[in-house]
């Protein structure tokens, strides 16, 4: 297993990082993407074990319902890279039925996950296609490029061309997993192309969103400092990929197969994550409210009561999911579709109402709040420290820790792209409402509606 | 066990009951209370077993999860007086406690729990007091008697006065298990009375609301046919009750143990009642939607998925309580508290709206459509025939019973009642609330927090 | 004008009623409907003014905000027999459209509108055919029926045949106005039909919905008793119609004008009409939060608040309406489309949650509080009146007033067909939705939204 | 009338304005308070008209419904700071009541307010005091400091203490108006203090938060580059204020008489804004499912009704607003209070999911896209020009400016600082229910009630 000093000098390898319109020549030492490394580099100091034999937990595919529990714990402890992961388990989940079309496809995926474990690396996941027109399929585009595609194959590999979006800690892992974005039709072969592409290949050029504090005290921004991983649009300019790389090539009919694998641990991950982070709402409600001395006032309960039931409902989803949960065909432990599905969708639906609970609870002190270098500032530290003070017993640094920790979670640059990637992880309400709609059981309900309209013998 | 035709003999017991203005003589021969106890004998008939060591199910203290999800299956499928035993298991499992400082409670309560199950009788939950003004304490009331309360006493036993309102099947059960409605104050010891009474005994007088149809078809009326059972005022009109049916008299710091142990099982019964009724209403929703032709239509399908997912999140909170479940003093195993709770707030909080979604859905002929008697009348019948049918196949015949049982269960006497006995059983929102935010583990929940917040070595 | 016993007198003109599958030789003197029709004869004699000039104010077409503004509150204030007069104003208002294909329309609608206000009658609508499967157009049915059309004609006038739904007060008013439900294509002329069709014609059958109390005290039911209108289904089985009654004949291309121009009064009236009931709800709430001596609790509180804002939104689109109300084409003041759809989407989607509150706020004994008759039964009233009573100075009386009042508005027959029909009456709420959006300035909104993306030089 | 250079000109006047924890000596060279400056400015050249009678026309009194609606338009065409100058307003409303007790306060009032208007200055609000334990009154908190006071007085004036939280467009403006927060009680006339105090004067320490965007091209933040205003606590570190400056002086049954005024004007400006808001929302929904080409999905359009159907009320609100102003002691038309703060409500209740809306209807490229920066960069621009095209016609420029718009507008630091103000500005949810509730009709509405209750003779 790598340590975290040793990951870091793995992406010193030339990758094509561009951020803010300009290239980045090392992203470990960038401000934005370096800070970004770093909180990686600690996930993997905190889970390296030495010797040959160590390997990263996150590679073992859960067969029980402890297993399955301890790998949501695992995410949810660690940073987003870890959950990326799930790409690697799902081409692994998948092989047996690409196998089908494509026989020694189950033996490449296999050797490829194999040598990842080995090296210890993380990985990303590339899905979202640029799809121009959204109402027309890859081939209708009046640009075929809008879908990533094969362009050209020679007796080693194919080559492709195309962008991704969306790509989260793109810029600061090793393996670009490239997947299409839903189900090919006859004669969209060329679209229907999975496969695993190294961060530094030629011809990959990452364009990056980073979401790092780009200002303000270290400590007005605690939150972002810890997870802020950046995203990418992945464009592949002519990438020659190596078939020992490719997983899916030309079978339409199996070109979401992986996609749909991918889908459930996805949206187990983020019910996992959504319900620690309904605590953590709750948790900076409650704290909020002591600290200003409003913890006693009716309608200041109301809304923390609020937001834990958000938090309760979304653990009881993730409960359930488990407690139901099904062995699939390679013998992984499949969480209830039904009740993952249900569980994202509720947390990502009322995210907006509980941030808003949040910002009524704290008042407007969040958005107005004098910067910790202001009470480091001696011209000015005396007065904050004044003024800032809440009720008994808490100091002004404790305040404006909280009213920066709000702002940072929920609404500042940070806060916004938690906001949005909350809401379309999973592919927006709208997908995650008709996923929970087709895994409910609708002809058992339909029989106990009619079980109730009959007429009883009197 | 009894057979149904022997319960139905066990009600004509010369008790004292009244409905809209009259006495009822016989409440096995009345139009609206014989139609209840019809059904509470069908679910007698449904469970008896012969021989002397038959003994209903519901007598069984679950011990292990399974016995705690067949417990929940049993009440669902059977009249609500089977989860009114919750009352007798409530005395049983507080019996410890109350034998704290009444050392011969615990077996009083034995002895009668053992005696109800040999006779195989059925119970009424008597809780709510008439309460006066709400914002005065019992004894601060200007008449003393708006709690029940013991007004005189001898060797034998105590003699109670007051009401108790909202008495479930208080008419056509056996016993009347009376409960203080909240924790007592000292000096109030008089309140604090807990006791079981036969429903025949003198002074006890029952005023009766019953939800039967009162016009209509009976294939307009499907469910409250099966499902409605009446709601009384008991009136303790100064009766005696022997000791050894008194299983709490004057011990105020313990009023509140039998209820606190009640309000979990119903709750429970309540979550897993209102998880069933959650499925039938998506299957009348999706029914309904069939038989008009709309199914495919897109806000048609967004308002039944809005239903499935209402059921899905109840069944998740019943699924997380079962799976959560802690073994109580009495080794019988609780569900979780928190789960619960949730489970049946979110349940009663979106029932209105779950409502509004059905009747968005069926259209106005649930106000309008004609009834079945208007079929059966040959003047009429080939009209309605003609122009009640629906989508292709769909006769009137099977739109009607639709459009009756969703009118039935949600827009007439019954539909009311139901409305309000799902919001308000469990005590109101306002206390589903409080009960599940007080079973959060807030702690938690601020340390999650205050790990956010931490500042970061960088 | 009509006193109200010349109307009832009116009403025993022979007219084929049917009720609860039996035929109703006399509607004044059937138990329901007799009790609507004296409803309506209350507003014949509120609004009776001698003389052979007097004439019913609803017949008068508004010119200015103050005739709007005091339409609006005519219609509130009585039964809602005068709402329908609406349909009359409609095709008033729709002569000069009509009369493009029809150059006698105009004339003939001028002289039975006269006709109508000089005999001082009542109307219905007639809109909602029966549609049978809802995904098909009328001449795809495989009933050609489905759809009211016209079978035969002769020199005097149509037959036609097919049935119309939802009819309010149709067994108790006069004039029967058959409107097309929609647009229709050509090739669908035979269903472009609009006339007026008195109730006793033969051929025309009503099988009725009558929402009046069948049981309780006539103080249980105090609401259905001054507002509960029966629906009715009505049939024309091959009904002739002479021409002078025919308004519009096979004129596809303006089947809709008619429906078009109702819609708009149809709403205005709704959201007057929820305006008040918002008022009602609110004053409700307030009334028996007192009575129960909780009108202090903060949890109370808030959901009067609720009650209260919803309300006040419902007056301010009313408000906004009437402000911006615009000259049509006839002179008449319409309301503003924009904001009279909003107001009645937004009184009609909120509505069920109102409810809840009203029931959260009540308590269960909505549901199970006595009968004023056992109030009045010797044997019982004194408990009645001892258990009953509220906070100091609130009698048993007064509370089960207020009990049934609530029941009676919100949770029994009654108050189910009130839900259903604020629902439904102007097309389910996603109808209301779109129209809302279709009279929205989007380009306008558009110009907005491009403003502020605008850069700026600086 | 002062130009904007004028105004630029007038803000170099020394005082002392501290940011990110450094003191900033010319707030219009700053790079953040600079550009706000700048937007001011602009305001100023708007506005400008030449000659010594030329007046800004925000210092005149509405006096008929017109001018009511004028300034509202002008509110909402220009930036925050000319809102501000409803304080001043709100002055002048109060100086006939403020006279009670002090007969010179008019006198005061009305020079200070000509002189302003002559100046052509600009204002700031300051209301919020520190508060410490928000649960103690200003004279229980341990440090007597924080709520602002008069610490000192001599024969010219009195000398204050305490801090002023959340003051918009401070460091930016001449004027700080200094209200007391609420109504004081007696013995707490030290806290009953009103006062105008020149932004240059000695003791005066504004410690700011600047909403200015710090990185990114100018194209990616367009709305806070016109709208971003700052917020500042302002510190009175012992400042002397002249008598001809205090308007109100220990005169605490006056205290809340100008937040009072102010408050309804703060929020008829606020409805005005969200309202422009609302389309703004709105038009940017349509805008950017148009560029997605995805304006035509069920869902999508659901969603855009939903956006719509909010601005819509809220316009409504302003409408019913104006419709039902009246005219106050001082011949000022005054909106209603019911209808503005329902409206204002409203608005802030609702704008969080109607963000939501607008970022599930945009996708995650929100948080995702390339900045204008790469698309100008020659080695990436080519790249995001072909794969961030859209539907037919809509170029990946185009495509641009609307994410970028919308991320600032309600996912970056200014759209969080935007969240926070709507929900705050005039008081927190809460004081908006109460305020919309106290103003409403319940006696009217109770009696509606009651008539609805009354028994009918029939």
């Amino acid at each position: 297993m790598m340590t975290g000093a040793q990951y870091l000098a793995s992406l010193q390898d030339g990758r094509t990082v561009f951020l803010d319109g300009a290239r980045v020549h090392d992203v470990t030492t960038d401000a934005g993407l370096g800070q970004s490394a770093r909180i990686v580099a600690r996930g993997y100091d905190a889970l390296h074990r030495p010797g040959p034999d160590a390997r990263n937990p996150v590679f073992t595919i859960p067969r029980t319902a402890e297993e399955l529990r301890a790998r949501c714990e695992l995410l949810t402890k660690h940073d987003v890279t870890l959950s990326l992961s799930a790409v690697a388990m799902a081409l692994l989940t998948s092989s047996t039925e690409l196998t089908h079309a494509d026989p020694a496809a189950g033996e490449r995926i296999q050797h490829w996950f194999d040598d990842c474990a080995t090296r210890d690396v993380r990985f990303a996941e590339l899905i979202t296609d640029a799809k121009g027109d959204r109402m027309l399929a890859p081939s209708q585009q009046d640009d075929p490029d809008l879908y990533v595609r094969v362009v050209d194959r020679d007796s080693t590999g194919v080559v492709i061309r195309g962008a991704k979006f969306h790509t989260t800690a793109g810029p600061i892992v090793h393996e670009l997993v490239v997947l299409p974005t839903k189900r090919m039709k006859p004669g969209e072969e060329q679209y229907a192309i999975a496969c695993a592409v190294p961060a530094d290949t030629p011809g990959v050029i990452q364009i990056t969103s980073s979401h790092h504090a780009r200002h303000g005290h270290p400590r007005d921004k605690p939150i972002s400092a810890k997870l802020a991983i950046p995203d990418s649009m992945v464009v592949f300019d002519d990438v020659h990929v190596p078939y020992e790389r490719v997983f899916l090539d030309g079978d339409v009919a199996r070109s979401a197969v992986i996609a749909h694998s991918l889908g459930l641990w996805e949206r187990l991950s983020g019910v996992a994550h959504m319900a620690h982070l309904g605590d953590q709402l709750a948790g900076m409600a409650q704290l909020v409210a002591e600290a200003n001395g409003t913890a006693g006032i009716s309608h200041i309960k109301d809304k923390i009561a609020d937001i834990v039931i958000y938090a309760t409902m979304t653990h009881a989803c993730l409960e359930a999911a488990l407690a139901n949960s099904e062995v699939g065909a390679d013998g992984m432990l499949l969480p209830s579709e039904l009740y993952t599905n249900a569980g994202k969708l509720h947390a990502a639906n009322h995210y907006a109402v509980m941030v808003r609970h949040l910002h009524d609870i704290a008042g407007g002190t969040i958005a107005t709040a004098p910067s910790f270098a202001d009470l480091a500032n001696p011209e000015t530290g005396a007065f904050v420290e004044k003024y800032l003070r809440g009720a008994k017993g808490v100091s002004a640094d404790e305040r404006l820790a909280l009213f920066h920790a709000i702002r940072n979670m929920t609404a500042d640059e940070w806060g916004g792209r938690e906001a949005v990637s909350w809401l379309q992880s999973g592919g927006g309400l709208f997908a995650q409402r008709t996923v929970t709609r087709n895994h409910y059981d609708m002809a058992h309900a339909k029989a106990t509606a009619r079980a109730l309209m009959e007429p009883i013998d009197d």
